[in-house]
């Protein structure tokens, strides 16, 4: 079953040979950008551009018809207009195509009469049951590990474990670039638009069977069969998250439609109550979508709710505790034990409470070790741990001329290297603690707000290793709480795996 | 009353003379930083370290005491080691000083013993009530009328419109970095630390006769007389927002302090109900305090909740409809006229329902014109709008070599320039609808995301205009609830200036 569902959908994600039908040399059609994407992004399978008219397109020679490549062909991208895509499609099956994607809009989503012309599509791409053929109406998909960027959006994630389908190619997009920004990689990506064929209930069933996914990201507007949904996500989410963005509070079994206050109803809270019963994370806004799918990467799930707070000074700290109160965590006062220890080496002024604040208490390596002191306490199930990066947003600064020391930079490298230097510290520590203790440090800091993580040595190093720094404080509690209640389902339902 | 108030301010705010007594050549002290700050950012007026051993500093002459200073000090910045403080403080009663600021920590923060010394300078302050005082235990102020930056962080925001008093100096900073990284100008800031003399209450009082503040953000973990808070803010808010973030839910009278779940309590609910009542705005995270404050300054106010969502394309827009719905807008059903309108220059395709989504219709102006079409309708309050400042992104991910088209500038120049252009013509017509309507349209952009306004000629444009781009839909739409609850909360109250 497992084998099978793999073997379906290998000429979607790992073909040999992609057609991109209605290639074009225009830059403002969508079978230029396709054609572009793929060469760019160095895919290394045949490509055959498909053209009525052009002998050549992008110095790949084109034919008229996918029934004129001399090869087999694993992967049909159509992008031509909505009446000759019947043609194009009876062309594949003759050819033999494993999958096709059709990007082509002005189907079921536009009115009545364009969903005929769509039922018709799919009548006939029925008559080859294994034919994969995801859309109409999509932005594509992408497969970094086969270096496939098959889409019209302009994005090329590098290669990494989470993958997306979202029945919003812009919306998937948006994931994408909230991981661009903070160094994250993906694995494959689907734009599955009015899925008159493949669904979202489909390609989840083949991201849980996919070895190289290790987390489900899902934006839904509507589904063609919610119980087959929650059936999938039942068997999936024991070993595997699905993290999921919804939209469309009005309607949530059909096409989504925002409307009236008045009439937002019962449905979509039914749908989301079923969603989190069977483990998957309900998620509401674009930064918790990417940076829960993406602490289900690098943390340890949480044993608990006891979360201490620790933070390097001031009303961060505050925040952060006001934040997990609120998402249900418990900001559990400091164990005397633990305030002994850290007595032993902070300075008096540091918060002898929870948050912990060291109240800029100096010496480099106060961080790291006030983390383990929290962390090695077998009453706390994890730390919110504030401020980290902050040498790579001093030397970032350093490009503005009105900034401080822009005039000396010999103290510039000086105050550089000194903060550099922590965060060196507590970068290895935060990796170590985590795997040592196998509790889940969650990092927010002001250093990731603006220009973010590219650039930012220490935090690029955090994101390599699967450690990704939320903007605020709140977001990081969250991420924190999120985890929490993927852990609750695991528990209930006996999943005993080690996690993700 | 209000001209006195003006007066008592003004050597903190505007002094024609500053001494640092404690200035340090030694990179790693705060004396250092507060010197080297003030001379950074070109503060005009006399500077004189004060420093028991040195001749100079950063090329100023030095003095042993300020007592020694030739001409007269307006303001003190105070960062000697607890002990001296008192000393300090004598000697500029002594001098005539009008202002100082106490940076020194280790006061009435730490724990009894220094409450004790912390209210012995307090009365001795009191002796010369003319004398106004901050912290101890702060970061600075600035004044970016007067060019001072006489703060320990590292920050020289713009001047601007929005004045900020903060009971922690980080979280005072981190929202000046949002603004920052937004190209969002400040007025003053205050970093009002333990408060032994001057209170947020009094600073608020200021800002609200201080005519170059437009907009109030207040940080408060605290207050010493919530009553008078109370007071103040009730004759402040119907002529001047006052925008909150409040942190310490536990205890909203004292010194704030995270603590058991259990005891999360009524008196943190109770003050955030009586801030509402007085027309103060409360926000919950960093972005939302920024950006709620930026959208008094370039958003008319809203009549009432009836939104419109207006999006390029996609899911973006059924994200911010749902959030609009949360937030208690009203989504409105769109009139027939509008339809019409709409169906007149767009293509048959898009969403001909609110949201409006244009579903990537061609034409550089169909967005604008789609947006006076929308506003113009007498039953729309204003406008969510999702997209925009594409061009500059585009621009920036060119110097990405892995990026799409990066192998051919010409093509690149091509497509930069058409959505740039685009992005003229919107927010030309943003910001001219606006003002023509006197409707709010607040912006969502995923363009925001990552590496955001700097370097993106459209966002730049925009934000000298004092209009924001959210990083998300849902908090564009949270922004918006934020404008229609001071609305309502104005005509409860009777207020009936234009705005802010």
């Amino acid at each position: 079953m497992k084998r099978e569902l793999i073997d379906r959908f290998r000429p979607l994600f790992y073909p040999q040979s992609v057609a991109v039908i209605g290639a074009s040399m225009a830059p403002t059609k969508w079978g230029f950008g396709i054609t572009h994407n793929i060469i760019q992004g160095r895919y290394p399978g045949a490509l055959y551009p498909i053209n009525l008219k052009q002998k050549e397109i992008m110095s790949r020679k084109a034919y008229p018809s996918v029934l004129d490549v001399p090869g087999p062909v694993d992967l049909a991208m159509v992008v031509v207009p909505p009446p000759k895509v019947m043609g194009v499609i009876k062309n594949c099956q003759a050819k033999k195509v494993g999958a096709a994607v059709i990007i082509t809009a002005g189907f079921g989503e536009v009115g009545p009469e364009e969903r005929r012309m769509q039922d018709e599509v799919t009548r006939q791409i029925r008559k080859t049951p294994e034919f994969v053929v995801i859309g109409p109406n999509c932005q594509g998909i992408m497969s970094t590990e086969a270096k496939l960027y098959a889409q019209i959006i302009f994005a090329q994630p590098s290669a990494g474990d989470l993958s997306i389908v979202s029945q919003s190619g812009n919306v998937g997009a948006t994931a994408i670039q909230w991981g661009q920004m903070n160094r994250c990689g993906f694995n494959k990506f689907v734009s599955s638009g009015n899925e008159a064929i493949t669904t979202t209930e489909d390609l989840i069933e083949y991201y849980g069977a996919d070895s190289t996914t290790k987390v489900i990201l899902s934006y839904v507007e509507g589904l063609k069969d919610a119980r087959r949904f929650l059936e999938v996500a039942r068997r999936v989410t024991p070993h595997k998250p699905i993290v999921m963005l919804k939209g469309g509070l009005t309607d949530a079994g059909g096409k989504a439609a925002a409307s009236h206050t008045g009439s937002m109803a019962g449905q979509a809270k039914i749908f989301e109550g079923a969603c989190r019963q069977v483990g998957v994370t309900m998620t509401y806004d674009f930064d918790e979508f990417f940076f829960t799918a993406a602490a289900f990467l690098g943390q340890p799930l949480p044993k608990g709710n006891r979360v201490v707070v620790v933070t390097l000074g001031g009303g961060w700290g505050v925040i952060a505790a006001d934040a997990a109160i609120r998402e249900g965590l418990d900001v559990i006062p400091l164990d005397k034990k633990i305030i002994e220890k850290l007595n032993s080496f902070l300075e008096s002024r540091w918060s002898h409470n929870n948050p912990v604040d060291l109240a800029a208490s100096e010496g480099e390596d106060l961080l790291s070790r006030t983390l383990e002191a929290v962390i090695s306490d077998p009453n706390v199930d994890g730390i919110i741990q504030l401020g980290v990066g902050f040498g790579g947003r001093i030397r970032e600064m350093r490009k503005n001329p009105s900034f401080l020391l822009a005039d000396n930079p010999a103290l510039m490298d000086l105050v550089i290297d000194r903060v550099e230097k922590r965060d060196r510290i507590v970068t290895e520590s935060i990796l170590e603690l985590k795997e040592r203790y196998g509790k889940p440090i969650i990092s927010g800091s002001d250093a990731a707000v603006g220009r973010g993580v590219p650039g930012n040595v220490t935090l690029e190093h955090l994101s390599r290793h699967n450690h990704f720094i939320h903007q605020t404080p709140l977001r990081a509690a969250r991420t924190f709480a999120n985890l929490i209640r993927y852990t609750a389902f695991r528990r209930a339902v006996g999943a005993n795996s080690p996690g993700v």
